[in-house]
């Protein structure tokens, strides 16, 4: 058997929106790896393994699944939404630079449907100009670099969707970031919470700047933040595709 | 019958890309609205019309899928990649604020796979950190507002992803594009030309921001630019997930 590695994404969380270019390869898999709530969504079958991880272990699992694929496994790593946002396609590429005798493998990436488009289509279209996509972790990187990028998407005119915004272990973070937004945006630019977009979980809610409040996110939630000309229309916010002369 | 407006992202082009939440809808349409190309992608059965459209009518097309949903059509306005991304969920909502009377309609968008996921994923994972997306045409916009974000995007460290870069009538722009990112960027800098991704014509090439030509991009294809850490695995490019303090 040609082993191979995977990394597919699994989109938000609906099983509709899972794409059957990924559905075919999970079918064809003998093991899925992945952090342990991406697992859990894969149903069982005689002749797969599952691989269920914490988070944090990262480049443990890309390691794990090329040593997998080089004895000739199938395997296939999931992530949320799209791998190449925030997901496992970059961890994968750090553990092959690493892992010269792998590069060799039959190595695919697989695109999903990314947790911030997602919410922008329950909202309306908050990201229908040009906007930016920002991890506001600062596990992987310096929170100095947070505020930096923060600074120029908004003198920039984007709009912007926030990953990962708040978590148990950075409780505060989210609170200065909606200060840095209140020092460079307008008091009534408007800003949306999506949790757990696409399952039964799911919410949405809609705020001024000036009334948005930390505690409306967590990490079930994406965060879309809107352009100068981002308005509402009936139920829904949108952002013109028009910026006037 | 009652009526309702979904737009639909149809993806890049291959049809396993499609996400079945779509494939469901377009199965229940009485009426398909788009341009072209795109509803050139929609298998015509009984019970289904077809009204493409030529490019620069999106708002007219929303309004008459406006129109046939108040009238009991079932109606899919379908865009390729995603809708919110510089596709027709903005068109829809901007028609939507000058036609009250349709306001009490039923509307859905659903979200697709967009160009620059399906482009990164075959590249490996270039947009693997925060990134921005910017649309180049000057259709809607000054060119002083392309370049302004483009700036911004640079000196705040992002990586980047291009629509519409290129075309028969905007010829000369993207030269103007590769020329500020040559001041803001190393020329060592790896930007990635996809064209036509996930179909048969599908060209990926990657070069040095240095050896960039204008000609390496029109009207199909995607430009994505990495950030100073992007790098080359084997046939891959990739961003790193760490920022180092």
């Amino acid at each position: 058997m040609t082993g191979w590695v995977i990394v597919a994404g699994l989109g938000p969380g609906a099983e509709d929106l899972v794409t059957p270019e990924v559905s075919t390869v999970l079918a064809l898999a003998t093991d899925v790896v992945g952090y342990i709530p991406y697992v859990a969504r894969i149903a069982p079958r005689t002749g797969l393994t599952l691989h269920p991880s914490d988070n944090r272990v990262e480049l443990d699992r890309a390691h794990a699944a090329l040593e997998m694929a080089a004895a000739g496994r199938r395997v296939v790593v999931v992530s949320s939404g799209d791998p190449g946002v925030f997901g496992m396609a970059s961890a994968l590429f750090e553990a092959l630079e690493t892992a010269p005798q792998h590069q060799g493998l039959e190595i695919r990436i697989l695109p999903g449907i990314t947790a911030m488009l997602a919410a922008a289509a329950r909202a309306g279209a908050p990201l229908g100009h040009d906007f930016c996509a920002i991890n506001l972790s600062d596990n992987l990187k310096p929170f100095a670099e947070v505020e930096r990028r923060l600074r120029h998407a908004a003198r920039g005119g984007f709009a912007m969707a926030f990953y990962n915004p708040r978590s148990k272990s950075r409780p505060l973070q989210f609170a200065r970031v909606l200060e840095i937004l209140r020092e460079e945006c307008e008091p009534g630019r408007l800003i949306t919470f999506a949790r757990a977009v696409s399952t039964p979980e799911e919410v949405l809610t809609t705020v001024a700047l000036s009334d948005a409040m930390p505690e409306m996110a967590d990490m079930r939630t994406v965060v879309l933040v809107g352009n100068e000309a981002t308005r509402r229309v009936g139920r829904w916010v949108y952002t013109p595709r028009s910026v006037p002369a």
